[in-house]
């Protein structure tokens, strides 16, 4: 926890905020916080800043916040993921969120089994965790928004397609030719498939609405570790 | 498993493997492995190339191999990285292997709990299972070499100092002023801090030898996807 974000519903009024739970036990047990000590906060979707310790009990913990600097600017990326097993997604939905990526699409594939759509790493309360985890890893505020999509084909033709109109895409594909292309910019719309790979189906269906195959080296990498590599190179 | 690594052991003649335990478990339960099917294998070490299932039993399976192609280039970084906390050191050294690094130096600082030198996780038997797991995600052979230095100071002055004469080095540091150069190639002594990150006082004293502090952005990323970035960045 680099950051504690705060919620509206922390602030008993403007600039004054009461604190329980999980961050006033992260406070004592992990900065020691005393009275008078600084701390970097920042207000969910909003600005960033320190608050000071006011008061502190056993139970919470008071804090005057002061939040006059702007979030660090999102990644430019749209990141569409085929569904990891859910062990995996908690792992790598907190660090696509510490990488700045500010949108989620969560696919079906032929290699996701149909079982992890079922899985509570799923329910949005699960998400939102793992989201907030993210953020104060990585000491920004804005939450990445996530959706859902357990159909495939008409994920690529009804929403893909029309978004490739105005903005590049590409699909991670170990045999793809073309290397990843390097400090493209954005807005982009990268495409990742799961273990194991897309299928050819897929990757056919992928480059007919415009999405271009690229490679990233010989290695076969992890999601979390391939997402990293691609947002590096791509931005 | 990518990758079904072979060991000199393994061999009853050459070109003839018999496996079992691990990787024969995983050519049941995975891959549903038959006589005359074709798996990707490669030497420890040595060569990739293909195996095809001759028999299987309950307990073994016995390969025919043919190992022609060479593994994938390495990486041409020297890694050290402050000892992470065991459960992470895990997860990073698999991490770090699949991106092709080959040396990685794991060395004592400030915000490195004393605790963690006496963890069973930096046992050899320990650090060279994360290893093999790594290089079996990757589809590589070659075993990156581990060196642990529990001393800050001597380390960074007899051994950082003599190899920074010749070749370039560089320290992450998030309050650097110079952001991570692009596509440097190598070779490259990149020394990456704890979380929480260096002291003042030990990126002082690697700064004095020749390291040269970088930034690779404004969020504060874990040490996994901060290394994974860095390499992405630099070669």
């Amino acid at each position: 926890m680099n950051l504690i974000l705060l919620f509206p519903e922390d602030y008993i009024e403007p600039g004054r905020v009461v604190l329980s739970g999980r961050r006033h036990q992260h406070m004592l047990s992990v900065h020691r916080a005393q009275p008078g000590d600084l701390l970097q906060v920042g207000d969910l979707n909003g600005k960033l800043g320190h608050a000071t310790v006011i008061a502190l009990s056993a139970t919470s913990v008071e804090l005057q916040v002061h939040c006059p600097v702007a979030p660090p600017q999102p990644v430019p990326i749209t990141l569409v993921l085929a569904l990891p097993r859910p062990k995996v997604l908690k792992r790598t939905l907190q660090s696509i969120t510490t990488l700045g990526i500010k949108k989620i699409i969560l696919i079906n594939a032929w290699r996701v089994e149909k079982s992890y759509w079922g899985s509570p790493a799923l329910q949005p309360a699960a998400i939102h965790e793992q989201l907030l985890l993210g953020l104060e890893q990585a000491r920004d505020t804005v939450l990445p928004e996530v959706l859902l999509r357990p159909r495939f084909k008409p994920f690529v033709e009804d929403e893909l397609a029309p978004l490739i109109r105005s903005q590049r895409a590409l699909v991670a594909h170990p045999e793809a030719q073309t290397p990843c292309p390097r400090q493209l910019g954005g807005p982009i719309i990268l495409v990742v498939g799961p273990e194991g790979g897309f299928i050819p189906y897929e990757v056919d269906m992928l480059s007919a609405v415009g999405c271009q195959a690229i490679e990233i080296g010989p290695r076969i990498l992890r999601v979390e570790t391939a997402v990293t590599r691609l947002v590096s190179l791509l931005v």
